[in-house]
């Protein structure tokens, strides 16, 4: 026989009465009719069968404000512009297809997290609702304008961007070098796990983001789980970040150098890298431009190059080839790539070398083949991330007083935003 | 002044008298004019300025030996089948560039490395000389039906092939589809440092190699240093190691899966996955094939899906795409790609997504863009590396009798040779 309760609402506060125990807190949608999801006030979510459940009592209805309401601002905390962009932590296990809905709404994740609000006023801004691998250049333009304007508001401390985390390490190199040297914290997070899970990475990734906002480190990060645990989060730099895992919670890997610092639920901030810049008054200069004729091409032995032909007649401007071992094409037979490349950039198409390796330095005078490749005008970037290098590339196109294939090339090997590391031993693969 | 002794030879055992000591072993080429090179008798090599040098004796000129008398066979001792394909281990430094010159010969490497004849009589072959990166299918195939023979001929204990680096990984996947279940080791080895240089792996790892050749575990193994330490190395599988770092000793690492073993300098052999396939008498069937049109592509937020086109009209049967996350890729706007596979797919192109996190496994049933993909027909190829995914395509598209969609997915998702991981948890993020 099927039991009936007064049937309580998602954001209620209740308390249930299972066979020899009660749990309290907030009513969740659940995603299984046989199942009643609430959230501990610890944080945790927990999944109740409904047979085993002999009453629930609520103790408190949702309250039912208006936006403007719901987000108000103490007025006796700092602010941090928060920008929500979409993604896994703007998400939620939708009951039709199994999987998970996109786009819940600012105050559903706020009312599910609300630790951040302990420490912070926050002013929510949903420039748009995507998932990262669909932005692009001029998503990353229109965000870097909003949040140069936030940095430049007198009364804001610091801002917080969450988004999806397929190319979070894209958007991260995008502001790093489109906003420049920073006079606040630009902390971007996320969450692996959809924000209405009990293992969702949200709620610590969420409150160690807002710690570091209201720091001292004025530099563009990617906060999230150090580890499997959820014990502290990393700051990693936007430029040396990259996501190494389909769905672990410490997904993002500092790559060739060490994190920024660790950051603890409570406050507590270890410096790791000491080597960063610090917060401000100056205000910044905004220099969010983009040229997306620049592509990515991964080599693989055997490869044809008359995919070459492909991105000069497409015209675009720029290539990034993620190169073998210390830096290497074919270079030899009927595949040879030497000659076309050579062909390539005598027509104008700029050709950068990157490690696909990813860890580690590239070195063209080591073995012939780089030799000739980087006699030939191919420029290798060092110990650089593919991803940034071809976000670098993107942004030194969009300035027209870079013109020209000399003043390209000193710009893309200028360490602009900490994308090299000239201090890289052999010490960092983790 | 210049002093002056009797000129010994590259290869000559010489005894070199010094200010307060003297210093004894086998005379190499030296870059350096003023340097000369000696290998002494516990492996590592010395430089010693000329001018600190007061005398030389040579205790015992190089033998001059016919090619098939140096490397005769002691008749007492097992014996292994060696492949010198080229690459680093098969180079020295070149005076002329400062950097490294190719393709020593095996006569030069084994005199510096001479430890490995303690333990088996070496059979030496020299199919081609090759860097990695100048490999494909045809060579693969070379190398497989070359192997096979070594494996079938009852007096030959096991397989060592020595390679360059760069895209060891895609011949250690080739070999382990191509020759199948096996019945003896096969090992795949390198070196990272030119064989000539006193800081080379070539001396841990040939012997490491010779003990996996001759023991019980008939896989195709890649065996190289386990860490920047010389004390011991892994046996890798095959298809699940990938190349990670432009420039360390253990730059191959082990992905979704654990090592199969460490190995000691001494022969001791410490198994981490019993799950292998142990020595037998059983001939093996070469299965030496491959269609070299197939083709890998990396997916970048923003690409233009009009890449695609370009292999369609190129021809290519097969593709396989890495994609972000998951399994995604951009799935709104201009340049969505979801119509554009859907037509490829359409046309008879097989599309397969593989993991450009590299670690993890893709799931094409949590996001929205996943189940669009999986619906028109992209197969999703779990855990697998995206370098083994492609030499698989071609591999298995090089089998008339697998013709057609349903009988290509089925063998892409069939585990073949390990390159699969059922049991993968979430622990093996290095």
């Amino acid at each position: 026989m099927k039991k009936q309760f007064k049937t309580p609402e998602a954001g209620d506060k209740i308390k249930v009465i299972l066979d020899g125990r009660t749990e309290q807190g907030t009513l969740l949608d659940s995603h299984d009719r046989g199942v009643l999801l609430l959230k501990l006030e610890n944080g945790y979510n927990i999944g109740l069968k409904k047979e085993d459940i002999s009453n629930i009592k609520i103790i408190e209805k949702k309250k039912e404000k208006k936006e403007s309401e719901e987000l108000k601002l103490s007025g006796k905390k700092p602010i941090i512009d928060f920008y929500l962009t979409g993604g896994t932590i703007s998400s939620k296990l939708d009951p039709e297809t199994g999987g998970v809905k996109w786009l819940i709404e600012d105050k559903e994740l706020f009312a599910m997290y609300p630790g951040i609000f302990e420490v912070a006023d926050i002013r929510v801004k949903t420039p748009f609702s995507k998932a990262s691998e669909n932005m692009f250049g001029k998503d990353w333009i229109k965000l870097a304008k909003l949040v140069g304007k936030s940095l430049n508001n007198p009364q804001v401390k610091g801002v917080i961007i969450s988004h999806g985390t397929d190319f979070l390490h894209y958007t991260s190199s995008a502001l790093s070098f489109m906003l420049g040297k920073l006079n606040k914290p630009v902390v971007l997070t996320y969450s692996q796990r959809s924000s209405d899970r009990g293992s969702s990475d949200a709620q610590l990734n969420l409150i160690c983001s807002a710690h570091m906002a209201l720091g001292d480190i004025a530099e563009v990060m990617l906060v999230g789980h150090a580890s499997t645990n959820d014990n502290y989060c990393y700051a990693l730099r936007g430029t040396k970040v990259r996501k190494m895992h389909t769905s672990r919670r410490d997904t993002f890997r500092p790559i060739n150098c060490k994190p920024i610092a660790k950051i603890w639920q409570d406050g507590k901030i270890e410096m790791i890298d000491n080597n960063v810049n610090k917060r401000g008054k100056k205000k910044i200069d905004v220099d969010a431009v983009f040229d997306d004729r620049v592509a990515l091409l991964k080599f693989y032995p055997g490869q044809n190059p008359n995919v070459l032909d492909f991105y000069r007649k497409k015209r675009y401007r720029g290539l990034v080839i993620e190169m073998s071992g210390l830096g290497h094409v074919l270079s030899e037979g009927k595949n040879n790539w030497v000659p076309v490349l050579k062909k390539l950039i005598e027509k104008g198409m700029f050709v950068y070398a990157v490690p696909q390796t990813i860890y580690g330095r590239l070195d063209p005078f080591v073995y012939s083949p780089g030799r000739k490749l980087n006699k030939i005008g191919v420029v290798y970037l060092k110990d650089i991330l593919p991803e940034t290098g071809l976000v670098k590339l993107g942004w030194v196109l969009g300035h027209p007083n870079w013109r020209g294939s000399v003043a390209t090339a000193r710009k893309m090997l200028e360490n602009i935003s900490g994308e090299f590391n000239p201090h890289l031993g052999n010490e960092f693969l983790v």
